[in-house]
């Protein structure tokens, strides 16, 4: 799924992604590869159990380099939030605390708020096997949790924190489809260019004796408009489509000329 | 992150994932976990690489045993999407080909109403380096694409298969953003009970000499009432405070009464 255009300018910016006591270099890679597609970059860590630098962290990274090199590890958690004005905590458990629940979605729309008056925001994400404890929880402004089947809920952090970054990217966006490459621009076909194809193919089907018997030459006639009119044709179709009829045509012509001989 | 309830019904719907000519199993797996994740079931492989069934695939799907089990294997991708009504082909290039590009929101919003209507829907994931070929393309109905960092769009297919499964499990909720499970059912107070609460407060910094000097009393009134109303206070902190009041008080009585001794 690659399709990066070195040519053009790395996008990094919004909220600090903040991994508390991560455990695998793998995932602190994989978490840095993530944020980086869509376009967060500042990633803190505490007490990462490998130690920081790490070179399984830079492997799975997958040339998220400069996440990797910006980010800052910290001895507890009230340090690595000390900056930020609007901090949310992700947990797939449910919490004995009086603290908003927020999906990916409305949680997002909560850091562009912040992001757009300047203002630091940051999510904490918990270990891979416990996730966050009831004190690091306490510490956020909102809890987020993801809309899993709650028969299979597996989200492992780089993946909890690609949802994230994901609905961060899209919310940055003024259409909420808006993607990486859009559709060739071409114009679907007007109704005179489709009136002048019907011409054509009709004339071809007319030579052809396609309309047999002529009692239902209507109803035949109907069955194709219908056919080329529902499939949204574009410009460029129509004209390929041309191309079609007149190579049909000349091949029956050739045959008719041969035969003629 | 995992909030797995085995008490509850595994969800097992949406569309068919496709993969074609994947290489790695732990790639298949990590596809199977995260469509379980958000309640898709369905998964096809074309002519995977090191074959079906496969050690690690079933190794990264982390107990998506149900997803595993199910998957089914095919000689060419015509085989694999013959009983389909609708597909995408997902893509991270454009391509020269008249055909509509999606987002992913948009994407799943088709794949709904086909779903609704009973109609078989299915989504095409490429080669991990390669991504799909043009012909491959060509017999889907239109493209997705994911809104990435231009200068760093480098998703995994099990990346992408967690994008589009977790869109279509939001597609599916009457509110965008519902979420596993909600903040306790506590009321935010009434006015009247955070206007008891000012009395409490009053009464006791009264008692401590707090107003001081009076002039300034109805200003530092109004900036405590200020901070109270704007926390958004929930009836049960509302008591916790009028808690914290209370054992203040005690001890500034305490403390009045063994000077008096």
């Amino acid at each position: 799924m690659s399709g990066t255009d070195y040519r053009k300018q790395l996008i990094c910016e919004g909220p600090v992604i903040i991994l508390v006591e991560p455990q695998l270099g793998d995932n602190i890679g994989m978490v840095a590869r993530a944020m980086a597609n869509f376009g967060l970059w500042e990633l803190r860590l505490v007490n990462p159990r490998d130690g920081w630098p790490n070179e399984r962290a830079n492997a799975a990274a997958s040339r998220a380099d400069h996440v990797i090199e910006a980010t800052k590890v910290f001895d507890n958690l009230p340090d690595a939030i000390g900056d930020l004005k609007y901090v949310l905590a992700t947990t797939a458990r449910k919490r004995d605390m009086l603290k908003n629940v927020l999906g990916p979605q409305e949680a997002v729309g909560n850091l562009r708020q912040y992001f757009r008056k300047d203002m630091a925001c940051g999510i904490l994400f918990g270990r891979e096997r416990w996730g966050l404890h009831n004190d690091e929880v306490a510490l956020a402004d909102a809890i987020v949790t993801f809309p899993v089947n709650p028969a299979f809920a597996s989200l492992n952090i780089a993946q909890a924190v690609l949802l994230i970054s994901y609905e961060w990217m899209k919310s940055g966006h003024t259409k909420p489809d808006e993607t990486a490459f859009e559709a060739p621009q071409t114009q679907v076909a007007d109704k005179s260019e489709l009136q002048s194809f019907f011409e054509h193919l009709d004339s071809a089907l007319n030579d052809a004796k396609y309309y047999y018997p002529e009692v239902r030459r209507a109803r035949m006639t109907d069955n194709l408009r219908s056919i080329f009119t529902h499939a949204g044709l574009k410009q460029q179709e129509l004209q390929t489509l041309h191309g079609v009829i007149a190579a049909l045509e000349r091949r029956w012509l050739v045959k008719r000329n041969s035969r003629k001989k």
